[in-house]
């Protein structure tokens, strides 16, 4: 490829498909392996880089599992409500509290759920089975060996791997980690990603339009939906359409793991990220058989990752939710994410272009499905739709009151 | 209901549905009012309160929609690859500059997408349809007026309504707020929860374990979920089982939107939540008929709403996903939150207990759906879960190979 200068416009030489964009991602990008130590409030949703063993038994000793009475379950057997037995209330034992005596036959103590459990007593009789005579307590069923006692060490047994390097997170992840006394975890670093809007026409919002200038809106569209998968968006200044400034931006957010510019990667002369990109490392794809969203580009520079998205708002933010989605989870070491799918009668008939897949953005009303498509260059073409749905390659039409799989934009 | 001192420990009187339970949370827990400004770049997820009216058309000058050249439309009428039609090119206009010249008959303008189109120039011929011979560029289509022209506008007119107080900014409302030129936006503020763990037996993670004592894994779990949600969690120390230090945290938590013990909600002489909750305000349910987590109370003090929830990770956990999620997300201003479900076939047959709606925690592989639940009162019953299953009240048993459809823990 090398250092070609295109002088003219000219067309994609080749369009990719979306399966095979899908798994050229998959194939190039790896997770990233730095690592950091965060405290566990702060750490659902994140990726563990170490695998956790257990320190201690958990529950760290026998402990009661409902209200009621300790006592040895020999001495309940042949009870019944009209015949029950009586044991003597010996004292309570409160949780957090250590009963230091022995509770002897036809005796009991009264502790609460989490109490645990003390010496010469293998069961607890749920409150809901006794009652009170004076210090007796009557016990009017029967319990076997272990009953409502939860045994040291069944939760997690001291020395064994609760979980691994690899799984993400989740709050009940967090509660293990909390529950074997760790304040602290070590995961993954959250990938960082340069959002590098291209374009002399765009302006930052805040600032005054000029005549011929609009403002740059797919940074801040990428930027949320890297936050929500688990990356850390890096928003540079906006970069007009020059080679050397394009090449100056491309190296600065090589300080990133990975890069994402918008704009510029259509076809026109103003081409300039896929010549930067082949004249520094090598393109993977230029072109996706896809409507809207069709000059959109992976590259590799560097061993890292540059996406070109369209400037197109629309375009640019569903090929993010269909492309750069997948790449940034991958970077991050989070699983595959699997948007909600709801089904729904087309409310109208819809032309589809052949010739490339179409994402139809649509929204979703009382089971029918609206397309909310303006044009590619529209943001409400997206930002008042629910989600999309998929038109293969080869439809021409969807009637109206067909049924359809909208995938929520999510 | 008042002061009532209860002295020994009582069943409940009766149990609440969880369709009451949430009907009931629906009924009591408002949106909190509280607003803030926030730049855009940190607004996705959060709650509009303000409407969003455009000061400017979007876009803000009729613009170039493909590369390519800008014409009088009838001067390519007839146009065919055979015949084409030679239009002088009189110059090219990028995206953000401003051509002041005029395009006259029979000359073209080359353009970029998201060019101004220059005066006299009503249609854009598509790169794909055209060759250069010298100066002149052949046209082999005709275009219609207006083609490949985004008229000022069409995306936002200046002066709608683009979105309204109350709704959720995704990245894509996010784009449209930054297509206006917004760099602030009024939102919601996210509520603020006070997590407050009870038990005389409960230390922080990091301190050394006594005897008898176990570490907090609620407040971790709990506040894990809270943030997921969009609110505030506000975690408070270990509060010993003791009326005048369940009361003084109630009071300290009532600074915040919304209150949750954990903990000391069961019906033993340590039920001191409910007696201080019905001291200072009231009681709107206590008891719920389902398993794990039957011991879950909701109050209400001073308008704020308290949660009393079980003092068992696994049972407080997943009633928060139950019941506390959309108590959060009304209080936030938050749609309702759909988990994903999956269906699979029960790997093993499971024996339910009656009359309470079971929770059984599974984990899924290859369709297949297994048990995760060891009792409540392990963290891993719920931290090695990837969802639940709903074992309903009159059922005994789902057998081997049953279809079961799981609701992910999200």
């Amino acid at each position: 490829m090398g250092g070609e200068q295109v002088r003219v416009m000219r067309p994609f030489k080749r369009l990719t498909s979306r399966e095979e964009a899908l798994a050229v991602i998959s194939a190039n990008i790896r997770r990233i392996e730095r690592v950091e130590r965060i405290p566990i409030e702060a750490a659902a949703g994140r990726v563990l880089a170490e695998d956790i063993s257990a320190d201690l038994n958990v529950p760290p000793f026998n402990r009661a599992a409902m209200d009621g009475y300790a006592v040895r379950a020999v001495d309940t057997y042949g009870a019944t409500t009209y015949n029950p037995k009586r044991l003597r209330l010996i004292g309570r034992q409160n949780a957090g509290e250590w009963f230091e005596g022995e509770v002897n036959q036809e005796e009991c103590l009264e502790v609460a759920t989490g109490s645990p459990i003390p010496r010469g007593c293998d069961a607890v009789v749920p409150i809901e089975y006794t009652g009170m005579e004076g210090e007796y307590v009557e016990v009017r069923r029967p319990v076997h060996p272990g009953a409502n006692i939860s045994p040291e060490g069944e939760d997690i047994r001291k020395g064994e791997t609760v979980m691994r390097r690899g799984e993400t997170l989740t709050p009940g992840k967090v509660g293990a980690l909390a529950a074997l006394g760790r304040e602290w975890v070590e995961v993954f670093s959250k990938p960082t990603v340069a959002v590098i809007p291209t374009g002399s026409e765009v302006r930052p919002p805040g600032s005054p339009l000029g005549r011929g200038q609009v403002y740059d809106t797919n940074s801040y569209t990428l930027s949320a939906l890297i936050s929500a998968h688990g990356c850390i968006p890096k928003r540079f200044p906006v970069v007009p359409d020059e080679p050397e400034a394009i090449r100056e931006a491309l190296r600065e957010g090589l300080s990133q793991d990975l890069l994402v510019f918008t704009g510029g990667s259509s076809v026109g002369t103003r081409d300039l990220l896929a010549e930067a990109v082949e004249e520094m490392g090598r393109v993977l794809f230029h072109g996706l058989q896809v409507k809207p969203g069709k000059p959109t580009l992976l590259g590799i520079v560097e061993d890292k990752p540059v996406f070109g998205m369209p400037g197109y708002p629309t375009s640019c933010l569903s090929n993010a939710y269909i492309f750069l989605v997948p790449a940034l989870r991958k970077l991050a070491g989070l699983p595959t994410h699997e948007p909600r799918r709801v089904t729904g009668r087309m409310a109208e008939r819809v032309v589809a272009t052949t010739g490339r897949e179409q994402f139809l953005t649509v929204k979703v009303r009382d089971g029918f499905v609206y397309p909310a498509f303006k044009e590619s260059g529209a943001i409400t073409s997206i930002a008042h739709a629910d989600g999309y749905i998929i038109i293969p390659i080869n439809a021409d039409v969807i009637e109206e009151g067909e049924e359809v799989t909208v995938t929520l934009l999510e």
